[in-house]
């Protein structure tokens, strides 16, 4: 707040803004904890595995999904069964787009954010 | 998502984005509560009518008050006893600043918000 350089996390002594974004349709659909749990699933191929990195259950993280499924319209996470590595999953197409302009949109806010906060709060509360 | 109007309450068929600001410094000085408590405050001229008003014990109004004070390095609330009311508080400068302030980031944030949604997740997940 007194030298413009708010935002940093190492630098505890300064007033910081925060920021929290999430998706709604008739509750929350879509926010960075599927974030994570999506891109989890791009990188392990396996929703249980997925979900286990977070410290969620299988029940949790298909719960979660299939209600952003439902929200946004569209299939998320495609599962298949058998084969060589004995099944998995992995993301659509429209969820590797999701993920992408997901991370996009909250880099363009937080961005905004920090600068905003900076211009609206200059010189507050003076000298 | 599909007709570049989300973000209203009323439409609860559409995804909608929301979000949430505060600030921080060595942990939550202030945000949307603190906003509600000193507003009343400053319409109440009292610390506990205004705690009351929002289901809060003076003891709790009092402490988020003085977190603030601390973090921004500046009184908020002026208190003073005795007189024709019996008492009573009310905003300093600094404070009536801080929520004018707040508010326009608060609106510039929304703005920003609503706007970038759209624009970022314009045409997706397709037709």
């Amino acid at each position: 707040m007194d030298d413009g350089k708010t935002g940093g996390d190492s630098k505890p002594n300064l007033v910081q803004v925060k920021h929290k974004l999430w998706l709604e349709k008739n509750g929350g659909i879509f926010g960075e904890g599927l974030f994570q749990l999506l891109s989890n699933v791009a990188g392990l191929g396996s929703i249980s595995h997925a979900a286990r990195e977070m410290g969620m259950s299988y029940r949790a993280a298909w719960g979660k999904i299939k209600m952003a499924e439902d929200g946004f319209g569209v299939p998320l996470v495609i599962t298949h069964v058998g084969g060589e590595m004995g099944g998995g999953a992995r993301l659509t197409p429209a969820a590797d787009e999701l993920l992408i302009k997901y991370r996009r949109f909250q880099e363009l806010v937080d961005t905004f954010v920090q600068n905003s906060f900076q211009e609206t709060f200059r010189g507050w509360p003076g000298p």
